[in-house]
């Protein structure tokens, strides 16, 4: 689908920050537009304190950037910006300049459904530098989110041990696409379907849901209510049994389980939506059982989150199907990521890629210098290690050892020769021409199933996770650590 | 502006979930889907910790329900759906009747930019059964979206005691509107500018930006930087100095302040985006001021919210212009507000209004019953207490007392006599037909100032505030305790 097409009317072009379009304009001034750059998209730490990140939000970028030009009306808009003396902020040149602009960066990006870690480059832009500086925020916003819920959706997921989690966020979700975009990356990260028809009708995700308290309190007992949700959909009953006093609902339940069994229909099931769960989910069961319904199923809502979940099922709640909102499609606990946009390197009037270094008193916010890429190396289908290196650096095939960005004690001794090697860098688009072919959804969701798997078990750990070894090749800390003691001494850092 | 048009294309009237589309069918089916019937709107809990609510999104709202219409490609969807023996899930018919049905509830709600509490009626709408259920979680997603992020950004700037609040979210937000509906809300939640190109495009906000740190590494060194933007903005000349060190890049910026001065411009400020801000603040202030610039302003971010700007006034930090995003933008600390939607009566066959409750184990999640409405008394500007009373319902001009709904022993004797009194609920829809002007933001954003100002201060105490008093009109709450304790006993609650 297109995103901006079926969404959004017209043109997103204009979904960036004000600095960008000023730069934007003091680089065309400063005849430094067409300079050569590249800009790396990465984060810093994983969000939910864990030990993995789940990249998605690619297909949005691609239709973005597929879709790049500023309209009449966007230059109308920048046009009619005065400055304080009613001069025009934006000359008429550099309007004209943006009209003709024309999409042109090499982009490669990690494919959704990768797992991905801290300082890899996710997305790298190489193109004229205002091309690139333009894309900073709209790559940003649409990568920070998806990746964002597809991750606390494959913690929720690991959690549920393969258990179905239903997803159902629209009502707290931030904004009309912060329920959509969060349907996609949810079903992405595992959810077996989401509550939002727009989502299921734009997406194809399969949607689920019956009724709300509303219903019950619509008819004059919660029995004729039951009664008649039975009756519009025989085949697709679970009743929700918590309006009034869960017990006496399930056993309102079993009594129209048995009216639906006379006419040779199955109840699928009850729903929770309140209280102890732990409780009253095995009260539930037990009476469900005893009335001859062992196959009923009973779906459990209410604030849910993966660690929730795990709690629940230490506990041996008789629960197996797991409805999640708000936590999910917020992302709750921590409901931005924090991934950034830097310059890594730009051509120099010789040709060469001059790295760039962007210093800072917190030694994590320091990014990688250089025109790099980044391998990961498996073994038997287990993924071993990550590798950031300069493109076209050779490397040894035999040992090496890689030095992790962010804590330089931390290094690891690998033999590439032994391992199968993948570029996590996929071409997307070069000189602005599209080479990728968008998988579908749901090809996304068995990669994304898949790229989890093949890491251990103690990194995807919900609490204090194994850290996965993810480091600098060689030459590349060697060059890194010199610019950051050239820069400081340049520049009188402290 | 149209949002449905402006933004989206088509139909948002899927934007639903599913159990709505369940319910409908089977109200449908069971003869109840003309029923009258009232919902309200209205949230438990304060966000934040806080002592006020300030509502927003109704725009969306009334956008939304003035294209309220099932369009073909949506009944296509619809009936594609089978059940697992390959039938129809949804007849023929009632797609029929979807696609005749036209909107035509009555809305009334309070008015954007009024400062509201839990309990109150945000939005009541009544109308058929099956129109109300359909709405339900459209509506949430408008309302409890921006109405958080207005709040969150009220306090923001309360806590900068008038200073410019600028919000630059954008990189963080949850998705494309998560990003302009957040800029919006911020907006009427007192911040004075956007850096979201596409929200000053789309609803006339001041957008605001100068550069990033990729700015200063494009060039040679941080006062070549300088130099070239002040060239291309030689009245716009805001300095980002962290990109190497605080120090040394004020002593950069001062420079080109003094280069600009000789040219009849005078340098606006400086940006700190990483480092102790605290201490920062007053350093860069005294070489500023040393230096013959005690007007450039000091702008600061990172990671800003109204913790940390209280934090930082009282500490004296030397900073004028707040940069706020992440945090306002997602309403970090809390990213959802948990408004809900419930049925509050029904009319029976005798043409009466049916009071309808929804137990709960839990005596905050028990619903206000009745259709019911809420006054706001005033004593000369100041807002003194809120009155939630059944419509039509009379009630003494002496002296009566209010109930609060979630504790009973809070009451409050009021003389509405004495007060100025305000129906917070304003007429948005008669029949389906839009009976409100909307205003403009800007009136939205005056309103919201207005209303604030009309609230003692205690009550805007960012941390352990002054509780206001809301409260259930007396015939109102023993209805409601009426309805609980026969609902509890019908239904065997324990």
């Amino acid at each position: 689908m297109k995103i901006t097409k079926d969404l959004y009317q017209g043109s997103l072009t204009l979904l960036l920050d004000y600095y960008q379009l000023t730069m934007a304009y003091a680089y065309w001034k400063s005849g430094k537009a067409e300079e050569e750059a590249v800009f790396n998209l990465f984060f810093r730490k994983h969000p939910f304190n864990g030990g993995f990140t789940l990249a998605a939000g690619l297909e949005y970028v691609v239709d973005f950037c597929s879709n790049f030009k500023f309209s009449k009306e966007d230059l109308n808009y920048l046009g009619a910006m005065k400055n304080q003396d009613g001069s025009r902020v934006f000359d008429k040149a550099f309007l004209d300049y943006l009209k003709e602009m024309d999409f042109s960066c090499d982009i490669d990006a990690v494919e959704e459904g990768t797992v991905v870690f801290p300082n890899e480059p996710m997305i790298r832009v190489k193109g004229p530098l205002i091309q690139c500086q333009l894309l900073e925020t709209p790559l940003l916003n649409l990568i920070n989110f998806q990746t964002l819920i597809a991750t606390k959706a494959a913690r929720i997921n690991l959690s549920a041990k393969g258990e179905s989690v239903l997803e159902f966020g629209l009502r707290r979700a931030q904004g009309i696409d912060g329920a959509l975009a969060a349907s996609r990356a949810a079903y992405i990260g595992g959810c077996s379907s989401t509550s939002n028809v727009m989502a299921g009708k734009l997406f194809g995700i399969p949607v689920s849901g019956t009724h709300a308290h509303s219903w019950i309190m619509a008819f004059p007992s919660e029995l004729e209510a039951f009664e008649a949700y039975a009756g519009a959909f025989p085949d697709k009953t679970t009743f929700l049994i918590d309006t009034y006093d869960t017990i006496n609902g399930v056993k309102n339940a079993i009594k129209v389980g048995l009216q639906l069994r006379e006419k040779g229909k199955e109840m699928l099931g009850v729903r929770l939506d309140s209280g102890d769960l732990a409780y009253y989910s095995n009260e539930v069961r037990t009476l469900l059982d005893k009335a001859g319904f062992p196959d009923a199923k009973i779906v459990a809502s209410n604030d849910l989150d993966e660690h929730i979940i795990s709690s629940l099922k230490n506990q041996e709640a008789s629960i197996s199907v797991w409805g999640v909102g708000t936590k999910l499609v917020t992302a709750y606990d921590q409901p931005a990521l924090g991934a950034v946009y830097k310059l890594a390197a730009l051509k120099n009037s010789k040709g060469e890629w001059e790295p760039k270094i962007k210093l800072s008193q917190q030694s994590l916010k320091i990014n990688i210098p250089g025109y790099h890429t980044v391998k990961r190396f498996y073994s038997k289908d287990k993924a071993v290690a990550d590798m950031i290196h300069l493109e076209g650096q050779e490397y040894t095939k035999g040992s090496l050892v890689i030095i992790d960005p962010s804590d330089q004690t931390r290094r690891k001794r690998i033999m590439p020769a032994f391992y199968q090697e993948e570029e996590l860098l996929k071409p997307i688009f070069k000189k602005g021409k599209k080479k990728y072919k968008l998988p579908s959804l749901d090809e996304i969701k068995v990669k994304a199933k898949k790229q989890l798997d093949s890491f251990d078990k103690t990194h995807k750990r919900l609490v204090n996770p194994h850290l996965y070894p993810v480091g600098l090749e060689e030459n590349l800390h060697h060059l890194r650590m010199e610019l950051i003691l050239k820069s400081k001494e340049e520049n009188g850092a402290d």
